[in-house]
């Protein structure tokens, strides 16, 4: 089954929005076994919209039209897809009492141009609107079928999941769900990992088997993603569960979560459970750390805080990082001690390093040592990372928390992220 | 003009990567004065993209195709224009050895693929290759015109510059440039700068002026855009200077920069002008003002660090600050002032507030306070700012860093950004 993409909106054409909406539609249509072949946008004229929208849904069993279905006069989505089915548009009287009760319900006025939003072509079914004003459609053409749904991002999302792949895959006559999972890694560069699962990938290629995807995600890590469809989701699971155990057997010490865990929150997580506090001391991230683990809701019970050590003077001042280059284990170890003492933690954790353009102590871009100082032991690790200076920078930051996280796990060193400098 | 933009890669049908090509191709089109009404996703498959790229040359003077012009067997853009001109392809000699000289250059065995590269539809002019392998095309159909440019964003950019918006303009008949300039600002809304410039946009109204845009982007700030039609960027830029001098007269204290100034990169070059140093101690923040500010090159200049004091009795102990709330101004005067005598600096700045979810010392979220000691003086202001706990914390960077810039420039008291809260 094909389904199309309309993304409408001459804010679109212009660049002052970027259109997310079509990749996201496009990344659930494919997990749900739907080709999307075409995704245009077109801006808010009605001959232009009807001429689109008429082609697509010749060459398409399904179109997804987002955006237009506002209040104001240039929201001409539902004009364009009455003339496309031929049909009127009438008011739907319980969109227009939901949308009197949406503003009644805030204590606002309603502005009476919001009563176009209740307008339905005949012969069009209604997804009610649970977030915003605007309603969605399921309008049929033929045998085939065009949905429509606001450009408001959460808005089309909850409406995509909630009726339109569900209609799509009745339609198509898929009865099956699609259960995906992601496995996090941190510490190999994707031919890395190819070759450490290469068996595994092999028997994944078989018909009928769950597919296996990467996905280089920057700071976030390298994901994983396994997908499968099933009779029910926890048939899906189940077998999921086979697969993600066979692979976590392989490369374990890499993996650092799953699905929607990030390195800060994992190590956030597992400092809690234990009873730790963290202190950091930063130089070549300059904050950065800090910054990404006070993202983290309720991060104070562990985090204590952090000193920014951008001068070298202030490195030996407050830190007692002893004279000589600040970019050594010495200095790393200096500084990871110091300041658990300082700040008065469990766990003292340092980077310093070379960000660059330029070299530092005689030391290249993308030079990191990481220093721990956990329990009685302090140590540091030296790392070579890859790319520019924003791209140093936000590596070192999971790079410093993978090394606490093995720590944590293990009380090992780290697994040396080699690969990373492949990238 | 019409120029329609088609965007190659079945990867941004998948959703895996967001196509931001096109909006950048659109923004600069409509800068120019040409129209781009329909903007197209297309995968690599040929008969489709054949089928596309018909259709578009049949309704526009002009279509920009953006991507599949790399080595592998999937890049078939170069095959798909030579089927709707109805040319050969054959291989470009000085483009073939171009390819090998860059290889060469860096020491690297050439793949025999990339001289699929140097493969030219007979009719076409090549836009020479300066950044990556693949040249780009100016394709002749009739008397429309195909322009393809590879998908990596920088690549694509430097051609759209050099080669094609020229091109477009000859074609077009417009003999004039067009000119813009940026004026960055903090500290009024959307709304409170239209009032303020109420007078003078009626006159930026008045046919063959100026336009003026606003956008709002964020910790960026807020953006205000005059571009200009004028028969020579040095005219332009003339007419330009006379309506920037008279919208800063009327709102010169919230402008902190023009074109790409951030008001970090113009903080530190106004400390570092003036021979100062600065010290951070953050709370609410967690590091974002340390880790923003060591994105611009040469900050170690002017930044000696920054203590993030998480913890209350971090801030107690390290900063003294005194007994009592610590999202407070005694508080952030504390911080602010011992934080510059700790990291031995001449200018200390603080925050501290409430990025919520929850309420804290019994302020609610987006209470921030801003601690400045700068010479004898050490003081707070208070701020309340929208938003998420992200959004927040965002906004309390840019805040604090335009009361440094406030205190830099006049000596006296920062504009409180009395519009923020109304977004």
């Amino acid at each position: 089954m094909r389904c199309d993409v309309v993304a409408i909106g001459t804010e679109l054409l212009l660049g002052q929005v970027i259109d997310t909406n079509s990749a996201h539609i496009g990344e659930r249509l494919a997990a749900n076994g739907i080709d999307s072949l075409l995704q245009i946008k077109v801006g808010d004229n009605l001959s232009r919209m009807i001429s689109v929208l008429g082609q697509r849904i010749e060459q398409a069993e399904a179109v997804i039209v987002c955006g237009g279905l506002g209040p104001t006069h240039d929201d001409i989505t539902r004009e364009a897809i009455a003339a496309v089915m031929g049909a009127k548009l009438v008011e739907d009287e319980q969109v227009a009492e939901t949308i009197l009760h949406m503003f009644a319900a805030r204590g606002r006025r309603m502005p009476m141009n919001n009563l176009r939003q209740a307008q339905v072509p005949v012969g069009a079914t209604v997804i009610p609107q649970t977030r915003g004003t605007a309603p969605g459609l399921i309008c049929p053409v033929g045998d085939s079928v065009i949905y429509a749904v606001p450009g408001v991002p959460h808005e089309m999302r909850e409406m995509l999941e909630r009726a339109i792949l569900p209609d799509l895959r009745r339609r198509a006559g898929v009865d099956s769900v699609i259960v995906s999972r992601v496995i996090r890694t941190w510490g190999d560069s994707e031919s890395g990992l190819g070759e450490r699962l290469a068996g595994i990938i092999d028997e994944l290629d078989e018909p009928g088997r769950p597919t296996l995807a990467f996905l280089a995600s920057g700071w976030e890590g390298l994901k994983i993603r396994l997908t499968t469809r099933a009779a029910t989701s926890g048939e899906g699971l189940a077998e999921l569960d086979v697969w993600e155990r066979r692979i976590v057997e392989r490369i374990g010490s890499i993996v650092f979560g799953y699905d929607d865990d990030t390195m800060e929150s994992v190590v956030i997580e597992m400092m809690r459970r234990r009873g730790l506090t963290l202190a950091l001391a930063e130089s070549v991230t300059g904050g950065l750390v800090a910054a990404r683990l006070t993202e983290v809701p309720g991060v104070s019970d562990v985090l204590r805080g952090a000193v920014v050590s951008y001068a070298t003077d202030v490195k030996v001042g407050l830190l007692d990082v002893p004279a000589g280059p600040v970019v050594s284990e010495q200095a790393a170890t200096a500084m990871a001690d110091h300041v658990r003492r300082l700040l008065g933690a469990d766990v003292g954790l340092s980077l310093t390093g070379v960000a660059g353009p330029d070299r530092q102590d005689d030391e290249p871009p993308g030079t990191l040592w990481v220093g721990l100082a956990f329990g009685d032991s302090v140590e540091a690790h030296l790392v070579r990372l890859p790319g520019d200076r924003t791209q140093m920078r936000q590596f070192s930051v999971i790079t410093a928390l993978d090394a606490l996280r093995h720590r944590l796990v293990t009380r090992t060193s780290p697994v040396t992220p080699r690969a990373i400098a492949e990238r």
